[in-house]
């Protein structure tokens, strides 16, 4: 069993961050409880996210401080924020702007069932808005 | 921007594993919503999963499988299985047997909310059974 978090520390101390300095994090839509997307937070992009209220992640492909919807505009204004029992995933419970979180123009980005007959990912969830709206501007 | 899922290529190869070979999964209540914790799996605990019905994760710190709910009785059957856009992280729907996901006794592991006034983590949510009683059988 996982280590639990020492409430009696700071709140950012009581944070387990991964081997790269990282902590798993979940956007959920704070009002149909859809899971948005996953990404991770550097203790950089958690604390501006929590200064400015929307999310701030940090990019491993792009090594860099991500702005959610810096780019398209949809950014996740932060509702509520909860820490699991082990202190190394976090949740943010958001209002998504345009209501879409997926690059692909989606809501989500866990837009992909599993078809047992197929043996295939079929992308269930429709897009809602073409991708090439959202970021060639 | 992360590669997209391939889903020319059957499910299992379509997935992108970590370079310890785990994919990040979140089980979901099902009814509710709610997100009931953060775990992860490999190859072998996701096909188990898949036969039984039941999520079976990969302990990292016991380094072995887990079937959830092997001590407590706590199993989660899985109702919808989800993968995310760029195919590293799994999304399981499940029916929470008990109403229990944590080791605490609570039903969610994400119980600790951010109290910003006395910038501690506080646990929100009630206990609903004495993990004594949960795990000392």
């Amino acid at each position: 069993m996982s280590k639990d978090v020492d409430s009696s520390l700071p709140w950012l101390e009581a944070i387990t961050w991964d081997e790269k300095g990282l902590l798993n994090t979940i956007a959920q839509d704070a009002e149909t409880g859809d899971i948005l997307m996953v990404a991770w937070m550097n203790k950089e992009s958690l604390l501006l996210s929590l200064e400015k209220g929307e999310a701030i992640y940090w990019s491993r492909s792009r090594n860099r401080l991500w702005h959610k919807g810096e780019e398209s505009g949809n950014t996740q204004q932060i509702v509520d924020i909860r820490l699991d029992c082990d202190g190394d995933v976090l949740l943010l419970k958001v209002r998504q702007t345009g209501g879409i979180a997926c690059h692909t123009g989606r809501k989500s980005c866990f837009y992909l069932g599993l078809d047992q007959q197929t043996g295939h990912w079929q992308a269930i969830d429709p897009v809602l808005k073409d991708p090439k709206e959202l970021y060639e501007k």
